[in-house]
């Protein structure tokens, strides 16, 4: 059972191309996962100020335990740029990367990380352990936490609570 | 530069399926990588005695810095079984799964993780850290490592010698 998720688009202006703009075209994505019935996770990749690659969690519709968000985006940035080596590469994320998406930043050079709400049971970057403080990883992105955080948690949050409301409306 | 590979694949009977007979498979895989001039990791997936998924470690050959061989084979054994999480599936893999793929076995709910040769720098089930020994994580792999473990480390060990060596001689 599908429910409509009761949030709308953010449509910030496109002038001011900051950490906020970028995080709501995450946050956008993250709608998109909802309405294909899926943990509302959405990420964006940007190089040189624009937006190179876009995705959601469709670990469902994909039947693929990899397709979260972070990840599609980061083979789609690859693509885009001509180089795995996403170094000049910024990923900005709804929710703290869990530990396959953490250790992907990591392994894929990405240059930032920006997540919106924290997640203190599979965050990696901070949540429940943090990554960056292993001594012999080849690589240390830079890590920003905090952007629409409130929002980026809500949507989750009410996901969850929603799918158990009607869970319980079924078996009644 | 593509250096041939001095190493040769593994044939052990069919008819004792045991660990060393899986990680064999996985070994041949990793030699296929090699042979695409790839860092040589290897892996197979296996479901029931059955070998349901194989790939070799494929991220300069398809640009794409997610394209290790454990993430391939978890992708390809969830569309083969049809459910995206692998309880009951056993992934063989030639090296210890770095960052993004221990995470990623944790995702993925696969039930069995064996790995050949460890890696003190990037393993971390085990080599740097411990991704099971956090508490708040949603599923735990059991764990076996130091099968083939001379094989498949002296595998990795002469593909960088030789990289070097050929660099070397290029650069004289």
């Amino acid at each position: 059972m599908i429910i409509e998720c009761p949030f709308t688009k953010k449509h910030p202006s496109i002038l001011h191309r900051d950490d906020e703009y970028f995080m709501s075209m995450a946050y956008n994505q993250a709608i998109e996962a909802w309405k294909h019935d899926e943990i509302p996770v959405g990420a964006i990749a940007v190089f040189g100020d624009e937006i190179i690659a876009s995705a959601h969690n469709s670990i469902i519709t994909l039947n693929d335990p990899t397709a979260h968000a972070e990840m599609q985006v980061i083979t789609q940035a690859a693509k885009i740029i001509g180089d795995w080596r996403l170094n000049d590469v910024t990923i900005y994320v709804t929710k703290e990367p869990c530990p396959m998406c953490s250790g992907a930043m990591i392994m894929s050079r990405v240059g930032v990380v920006v997540f919106g709400a924290m997640d203190s049971k599979m965050g990696l970057l901070g949540g429940c352990f943090r990554l960056q403080d292993l001594k012999t990883i080849n690589h240390y992105p830079v890590i920003k936490s905090g952007i629409l955080e409130k929002d980026c948690a809500l949507l989750m949050r009410t996901f969850f609570a929603m799918k158990r409301e009607g869970q319980r409306y079924l078996t009644q």
